[in-house]
């Protein structure tokens, strides 16, 4: 069957996800759905003007809720970016439009038949995968958010310009929250064939600096273009390709973690059933306890909204 | 040698272009240019935040005009498309701004050394690549622009929405000026194999629709986004391969034709030398006739420009 | 929902199939069946060694029948080159084999509940796939076979070398059997914006030689290999992707033709519904009578076939 | 500048190496060259016969040494597999043949100019790998050998299957010898974010076991086959790609390591400048012992090689 993939939410974020998709041909029909009708339409043509000269061709349908009945993945990058401009980078500015706008979209995810898997990219996103969860009653393991997915690169790029190496050598995790409360948990990060902590040893780094660098350059980006696309874009596919291809990859997502009693971002196995396997790293006494705080944070939050 | 692309002018446009390049690994090394640097970094940043999750590695430099010495292609995306934005849709809107920009650009080009192949996107295009052709010195089958590219694209999408058929499936050309006195050359489109004039005649379909309904559609995006930037991304990274892998593809471009003595959209064999060899269409009589209109109104743009 | 496609008969041409397919990540998952299980686990076992260095991952399943019932598309590339080998490259050596073959796999795919839409490579191409169409009793528009997409591939390599030309910038068809009764349809056939007659014409080229270096080609390659298998493959798969993307694309492909009551190459218009509608071509007289003729032999060679 | 790779020995190696970077446009030129001329050209033609249905042009060459001269990337796939036949699967059995022709062509490598990166597959890879070095005088960092890139494919398979993972998302390696003597390094292997001696204990698993079954996987391969292609191939194609995109990828291939004056598999930080950096593992005693035995191993074949 065709790969059938609806994003709701075609604001930055969802058209270069969408552009992603078409330009690499990830998906074979594509839904684009948006409160702003004359704004949706104008990036499926937009698409459209594109297929000509592209290789491979994908089916754009435009607002149709109805579609979701049989699709295999819906993202949510519902949000409202500029909410976040004026606050000091917090994402839960958006919280208040964003967990509206993810309920009312949840209801209609819901009232489709949907019953495929969910990636959900809108801020704060542990928050908004709950409540997506929540509303549509989907089983836990089939909503997904982004997590610190994004994160993770970012460490991974601050890493790899610190050394001079492909992002891609470095494994490793940001955990928890994402948002402020997250940390990079330097026992799981390894490189050159070693632990970073040793590697930072032995060539004097500061971890301390290289993680403040990892969340600058996101900072930088957000401030001088009012948004992030591209890297939480690759993040989202990324985690997309491995449902749609039954990887079982693992990927550090937002998923819900049951000793925590809430989502937050922990490695999983992904694959087409969404969440096929736990995870159990072995962390240390401190990274425990700010995975427990970040976790505590986050639990607060959906449990505000949720009531809200 | 790793293909080398510099790109100049990160807006909505450059910014597509460069995230379809990495995307896809059109090329080993891009070097981003931007007047500014706080919003040329962030993309680059946001590229950089990709990468780990990305399967091929793309190396990134930011406002590194030396480096455009050995680049193989630099992509001229400059422009102000604000400036478009209370117009009546005209692209010349822009050309007191862009010409300017286009100028002060071209002589950093040329004092780099640079002596690969320059594609244009800059609007209004054909006039751009003539002061970027006539400013950096560069052979006239070396400086080339997207031209009718695009609009190609948005006929053929057009007629296969009419059709139901894959737009890949039409062959034909809208010649001319990217701008208002273009026209679609239906001699030359042809789809279902027969030209598209009897197939017309055959179904009862009204060219002159056909051809409303391609400039409209891209007229929706524009109102609707304030910029279009997947078609024409996609145009622009069609060219750059052709050049790339020396393909001697068929492409309609803007390209140095003598006998029009100006730069206009006509189809062109496409190569690692840039236009390779020329194309003879056999157009009707109606048809030429629109051409030298076209041609004359460039002309006169162009000699306005250059004496500006 | 995952594209699921099995291939039949994993020999060089199966085997390159399946490879092109992994390589590009045009399948979620694919099913290899051969009757040298030996063989076909050793393909399998080969290509999971490639996983780990490979972008995107592919599940392979082996000699699973029950696999069929939801796959969207049957690729047969079962066959006997060997066959070949001592005649004078008549395609028609393979078919007491293949018949046999052909039929017994049809069988199984019927008893599979398979309701998909089938490839057929396995020669002679017309051939066979009137019986898999016939044993299976899908419908005629779901079983497809290569014909003369690849000789038309070939004609296109000819005439691109003789002009310096991108074989994509050719269009044009080879019409009839996938055999030694085909010819090209030089009426069909257009390049440089006019018809290659005219070309031939200008520029004193004898589309004669140019018709015979393009099967001589072939000859070529079959005779230093002893099989041919990257032409055909890639033929097979761009096949299989305008169906599992719809993209309602015009192949010259061997379909059934009920003007001659067989299977033969002709182009269509290829999407999900498999051959979801027939073109038309304005042949010349000479071209029709060698359609005829073409299409005389296949059924007659159907005829002795079916009654075998 | 295009991406200028050159492929010597068109066997199933070498032809499939071509293959898949023609598919996946991993060249922009590609020179092919072969002792059987008949066998090369026929090849060439049947890529040429792939080109009218693929989405990227690749020019393509045959037999040509002088095109070496400005190559980026020469890989050696020359041999003969049919002298491993009838042994027991020893790659030395091969050795009389491949070391004369490795001779061979390394001279007419260093007569043409060239200067790139070699990438050597032809087996036993770590001894050709030396007389190409030796023979060509390139630098001991620009001639890399596949080594246990595909070994460790291999056992990420074993360990994948056994796990129900990812092969993607385990890390770790076997080091030495591309042969017999080579080990996997079991302290390197992660899995599920802890050591898999670990994650061995506390599943009970048995890694003699999954060692066997990674090495068993590929003798079957070979021997249904009488040859292995995929999955060394993609391994090549791999490393190959690091080099072009000067990724700085961390990759295990056989390198020249001075402490064992010997080319053996270690990983090694691979980018434009073919080996760029070393790593260095902190191997358990056991491994250490290995390893010297594996270097000593190729250490002592290749004097003998030298001085045959």
């Amino acid at each position: 069957m065709p790969r059938k993939v609806a994003i709701i939410g075609i604001g930055h974020v969802g058209a270069t996800v969408a552009h992603y998709i078409i330009a690499d041909h990830f998906a074979d029909e594509l839904v684009l759905i948006d409160t702003n009708e004359a704004k949706v339409i104008a990036e499926a043509t937009d698409f459209q003007d594109a297929m000509a000269n592209l290789p491979h061709y994908t089916k754009i349908k435009v607002n149709d809720y109805v579609a979701l009945a049989d699709a295999d993945i819906v993202i949510s990058a519902v949000g409202n970016i500029q909410l976040q401009d004026n606050t000091d980078d917090d994402r839960f500015a958006e919280l208040p439009f964003t967990r509206q706008a993810a309920r009312s979209v949840a209801e209609k995810i819901k009232a489709s038949g949907f019953h495929g898997k969910m990636i959900v990219i809108s801020n704060p996103v542990d928050v908004i995968t709950s409540i997506f969860q929540e509303v549509t009653g989907l089983p836990q393991k089939h909503v997904i958010g982004t997590g610190t997915l994004l994160d993770s690169a970012r460490m991974k790029r601050a890493v790899s310009t610190t050394l001079g190496l492909d992002p891609r050598s470095i494994t490793g995790y940001n955990l928890g929250e994402h948002g402020n409360s997250q940390f990079t948990a330097w026992s799981t990060v390894r490189v050159l064939g070693r632990p970073m902590t040793q590697v930072a040893q032995m060539r004097r780094l500061d971890l301390e600096l290289i993680k403040q660098e990892s969340i600058l350059g996101g900072d930088r980006v957000f401030h001088a273009k009012k948004y992030t696309n591209y890297g939480i874009a690759t993040a989202a596919v990324r985690l997309m390709n491995a449902i749609l291809t039954d990887a079982h990859s693992q990927l550090v997502v937002s998923n819900f973690r049951p000793e925590y009693a809430t989502y937050l971002s922990y490695p999983a196995i992904i694959g087409a059933d969404g969440i096929v396997a736990p995870v159990q790293l072995d962390l240390t006494k401190d990274e425990l306890a700010k995975l427990q705080v970040s976790a505590d944070f986050i639990q607060m939050k959906v449990t505000e909204s949720l009531n809200a």
